[in-house]
């Protein structure tokens, strides 16, 4: 033991400094990752494009980099003993080649495909036996036209490759709407248009050790392809159904391998549960562990990728709701913080420090309770009125 | 409403920055304060000794500074649009130096003032009629020996400026003892030594608008004076007493003109409750508070200096236990982190990435529960195990 820094891995660290953590990725789940470091007293670093992003705002330990530049890449890796990341868009080679010059990257190249390219996620999916929509290949207008033939329209056509929060996803209801889709050259899977009753989310850990845990299943609302509520537990589901759904993740996270965080989004259909999306950090549909869980997601995520042991996952106040706060009519959010948080001394508000722009999350806020249908309107309420700046009708 | 940073006061602000907070010192309390702005997005910053104090390894608003150097303070200041303070040891003519400039110091010079200056402090308090230790100046042995032959020895000898976490007070059993003491040099006062049963403390806090927020009162387990553990609701408490504590710390609040937290350090004796302490920042004592509180007093004091709405004081769940860490025989905590957290996964650490001394406070556990004795078994035991590195016989 020693008072005096001393250098390990060419790093300068206290004797107390236990792994650093790099998040390459700056958005608000690297803030409010990096908000958890603070607490487990973890090095924690984050990768931002520019020193105004959210997380950037806050955290001590930021590199100013480019998450498409190797050079960049490997300069923030080599300060970092563990890499992870806010976002599934750093290029598989670069992943590849970081892995490859020995350093450690929880979720794995190998398990972050399934992220990075739909097509393989639905061929693994599907090999595993978990149900998912019928998919195929849409390279060109007769392949999407074939494939309705058979299901019928509309189609939903997908960006292989680099979608996210409704993006790179089109639902075509005539041959005219799919031509226009192909029109962009992008690399393109086409869907079944699955008729759901509702969107179901399952968030699960896995740890290097192999230890897992799941958080309860949630109902996640969402808007023009963005997540406007989440409310957990998912209201009305089967005991059952959800211990069902659990498992599926805590399979899905095995099989893959991933470590660090799984969420997996769901169609509820009265066929069962059909997967729809993968993502493996930190997500939407978990901001409601922040005060609802025992732990959090962001810690947990972190004890997953340090392979600690896991936290408690379980509800701790009866209900949860999550509203997401998308940039609305009011261009001062600030302005309404008084008024909501005299109307409820209970609610919980959270800002990511981001400019307000039309639909841009640019917060959420969680209530708890023991009443589903009181937390849902506490939330909304609050999101909504600091979005707009005013009552909503 | 622009996209662009604009300037105001000097400083650079995007559109949507809100009033920037200044901390000055950057221990625990300005760290576990800079995790309460990242959520509710306030631009938070500390003045800190060096980068590798606890706050400043965390918190990207980090300027390096002396808070007994009046220019470092001004320059400090120039940045901030609201300062207040993780510790009592501003001069108070440097306080007044800022607040003549135009700074908004909160709590202000004129409350903070009875942090520092214990004897007004007691004679303050005596005015409202708030029952404390019978005290005198103690300006050489005649006072002190006069003293004790009223209410005999031991008598506790304390230094009116400067002291904190048992430094500073002296208990006396003899005229050679009090001598030596008295040979320092200080200003001393001397108190009567309260027979207590216990030590309880209240926390509130006070926002400029007159609104105020008890939390639950909580009992404090001393050692050596320093803070070994907090429980709260402090167990058996009557409920008519805990009420009547609570009014009493928002009556002291009131009086003082506290803004933000003031924490009420009490004996409680047969003859009733007997203040001891203020502090007016965040406090040991309600560390529980960030788990086991809808609001955590860093967020309360965070709103109450800004003039916001007032969190929900009230308790989460049924009762908590916070443990301090102490620096033991373990030289690296981290080591003893995953025995702790496979123990008990709902034990919630909090490290303050600080080097390991003797006694010095390295962090803190929080458990949450049904049963107080379970809750504070389970703190205590993760807190020592982390301290010492092996179980507690």
């Amino acid at each position: 033991m020693t008072d005096h820094p001393h250098t390990r891995l060419g790093r300068t660290v206290g004797a107390n400094s236990g792994p650093v953590v790099g998040m390459v990725g700056a958005g608000q789940l690297a803030r409010m990752t990096a908000a958890a470091a603070v607490t487990l007293g973890i090095d924690f670093r984050v990768l931002a494009a520019g020193a105004r992003e959210s997380a950037a705002q806050v955290c001590a330990g930021t590199v100013i980099g480019d998450y498409r530049s190797a050079a960049d890449l490997k300069a923030f890796a080599a300060d970092c003993d563990v890499l992870t990341f806010d976002h599934e868009h750093v290029p598989g080679p670069l992943l590849a080649e970081l892995e490859g010059a020995g350093h450690v990257l929880r979720p794995a190249p190998s398990a972050l495909r399934f992220t990075q390219d739909k097509l393989a996620m639905r061929e693994r999916l599907t090999t595993l036996g978990v149900h998912c929509p019928r998919y195929a290949i849409a390279a060109d207008l007769a392949d999407v036209t074939g494939f309705a033939a058979i299901g019928g329209w509309p189609v939903v056509l997908k960006a292989i490759y680099g979608g996210y929060d409704g993006r790179g996803v089109w639902v075509c209801a005539s041959p005219a709407e799919a031509a226009e889709v192909l029109a962009h050259g992008l690399d393109l899977m086409v869907e079944e248009h699955v008729p759901f009753e509702r969107e179901l989310a399952i968030l699960v850990a896995r740890a290097p050790s192999g230890q897992g845990a799941a958080y309860p299943v949630v109902q996640t609302v969402q808007q023009d392809g963005i997540c406007r509520e989440v409310l957990a537990p998912a209201p009305g589901l089967a005991p059952g159904t959800a211990a069902a759904a659990q498992r599926l993740g805590l399979a899905i996270a095995r099989d893959l391998g991933v470590t660090g965080l799984l969420a997996v989004e769901l169609f509820d259909t009265p066929d069962g549960l059909i997967v729809n999306e993968l993502a493996m950090r930190p997500h939407n549909c978990g901001h409601w562990t922040i005060e609802g869980s025992v732990t959090s997601q962001f810690e947990q995520h972190l004890r997953a990728i340090l392979d600690l042991p896991l936290g408690s996952p379980v509800q701790a106040r009866r209900h949860a709701a999550m509203a997401n706060l998308l940039g609305g009519e009011n261009p001062d959010l600030r302005s309404g913080l008084p008024h909501v948080l005299a109307a409820d001394p209970a609610v919980k508000v959270h800002l990511y420090g981001k400019q307000v722009r039309p639909g841009r999350k640019l917060g959420h806020v969680t209530a708890l309770g023991h009443d589903p249908a009181v937390v849902r309107k506490r939330a909304m309420r609050a999101a909504s009125y600091l979005a707009d700046g005013v009552e909503d009708p």
